[in-house]
């Protein structure tokens, strides 16, 4: 006769993690912050104390999300911080989703931009060199990302560069919305994409290996397809929407953000577009650049695909994301 | 020997139900939409067909909402319509998210709005007395909501009074939250705590039942904390966020909206403030208002507690929210 055995449940709660949002007062911010403290990044069962930053004259407003976070009767929010104060929010921070970055004004110079953006994510580094956990997971949502990320992570010497990357999820889901639509099927039946490089119009969304419901695609893509609307299209999204909705995009910004964090912490079954360091000649791409290479997620951590080969013409597509991102790095050298 | 039975995982997926959402274009829709089609309304494994409504002018900026629901990729958005007309959002519709309303502009009163108001949900009515399914579930989220409610309902006698409801859930949860707050406790502490009449500053928050951590918190609760701080600052939170932010709540009340049908379809365990037909004379209330009532949810429906004692100031503040209700609803006679 088998014995019984007894379950016990023990339903043990976790310790509060410490997560960091910049630009909190912002729009990105308001579209991600409610997500975030609902478990939708990092779990259900993540209690979360959530370190929200801005600078000091967005403060008022920041109260105002506060209060509404309080509202919202999250059961995983401990503890919610407003602060314009970096060595306060970053403290101790376990998760930071670096999204305030100064916008591109009419008339501007890129360089002039990536300089004024430098000169806020260099005391984030600095911030989080000094008062983070060292175990930091870092996503820069802020534009330009990849070199944004890139200065942080240079000034944040004492953390692994692995763990700052830069977003390139929103172009990777962009990618396979358009072939799940060009495909007539459901999102979860597409699988493999790729985006290389910079988070610019000099990005390279590649479908060599993309595979819909199981099958690659290789062999019934139209070239004049992929070529002349899927790559602008995926290139220039943006900018369709900020025609439509007069705004440029939140929600999604926020949605890849959540959705680049929570695989990288909690694992995901698909290849994944992730911004990180080149450093290792990877695709011959120079050392030292934030660029996006395919990966997969898992055990909490993300690693490079490595055996992906291309045409010469993706090849020539890629080595032109690479200049750009070269040339930015040269133009906040001093920065880094 | 036991024989090994072969285990079959069906993992059937369920058919797609019509959700739609007025207001579309709106502040607390862009702050609802993305989250509803990420699944936390209905369920992660709940597919759905997205019918968003707004007005002919806002339709451009609602295409821009599509593209970028599009570009999240959710896996349970099987299709995106955008419509300014009604007979099509609403056709076959299985939920309803009736957020979109006129908001009071300065030197406006009362009565006006609720007119101007009622023009917009009597034909919302209409649209889903004729193209909804029977079994349809309503929650109405502008205000004035409660008549916005009543409104809707009487223009839709084809379907059960019952399944039309309005929003008394963002009061509700800032109450949670001011209890938790005030007792120095987690939200997942605070039970029984119950908002009754109208949405709008003559309801009537009440924690007579409220329990933290088990137990009954009536003994221990300081009276003038209840009336001169809680009651004021719940009814006044509205105004305390504008102030603040410069912005009324968006994503709290879209969290309550979510967290409402969510509760009314998936059940909860504790009590809920629901505004719901007060016909069956409840605690005396007159018959013919929307009128929010603790309830319970569970199976797919929600059954209002019949059995709350109250104390005799509890009653008159009860008294005035329902004369409130009565005023409203009789400046609207016509369209009901």
């Amino acid at each position: 006769k088998r014995k019984k055995t007894k379950t016990v449940t023990t339903n043990k709660i976790k310790k509060p993690v410490n997560v960091a949002i910049t630009g909190a007062a912002g729009n990105i911010a308001y579209s991600a912050i409610f997500r975030v403290a609902s478990g939708q990044m990092l779990g259900y069962d993540q209690p979360i104390n959530l370190k929200l930053i801005d600078i000091e004259p967005a403060m008022n407003a920041l109260k105002g999300v506060k209060f509404e976070l309080e509202d919202c009767a999250f059961p995983l929010i401990n503890t919610i911080t407003i602060t314009f104060d970096l060595n306060v929010g970053f403290e101790e921070c376990d998760y930071a989703l670096l999204i305030g970055a100064k916008p591109r004004m009419k008339g501007m110079e890129r360089k002039d931009l990536l300089k004024d953006n430098g000169k806020i994510f260099k005391p984030q580094g600095e911030a989080i060199n000094t008062v983070a956990n060292k175990n930091i997971k870092v996503l820069v949502v802020g534009n330009p990302a990849n070199t944004n990320a890139l200065i942080t992570m240079h000034n944040a010497p004492s953390i692994d560069p692995k763990q700052f990357t830069s977003m390139m999820r929103l172009d990777h889901d962009r990618s396979i919305a358009q072939v799940a639509n060009k495909y007539k099927t459901s999102i979860n039946e597409v699988k493999k994409v790729i985006v290389w490089g910079n988070h610019s119009n000099t990005q390279v969304p590649d479908l060599s290996y993309c595979e819909v419901s199981g099958n690659n695609i290789k062999d019934i893509i139209n070239d004049s397809w992929y070529e002349n609307d899927f790559i602008p299209r995926i290139q220039n999204r943006g900018a369709e929407i900020i025609d439509a909705r007069g705004l440029s995009s939140a929600a999604s910004a926020a949605n890849a953000a959540i959705a680049h964090m929570r695989d990288w912490v909690l694992s995901a079954n698909d290849w994944l577009s992730i911004g990180q360091i080149s450093n290792g000649n990877s695709y011959g791409i120079s050392d030292d650049l934030m660029f996006s290479f395919p990966s997969i997620c898992s055990n909490g951590n993300y690693e490079k695909i490595e055996d992906v080969s291309m045409s010469e013409k993706l090849n020539d597509y890629i080595k032109i994301t690479e200049k750009e991102l070269i040339q930015e790095r040269d133009s906040v050298l001093d920065l880094l």
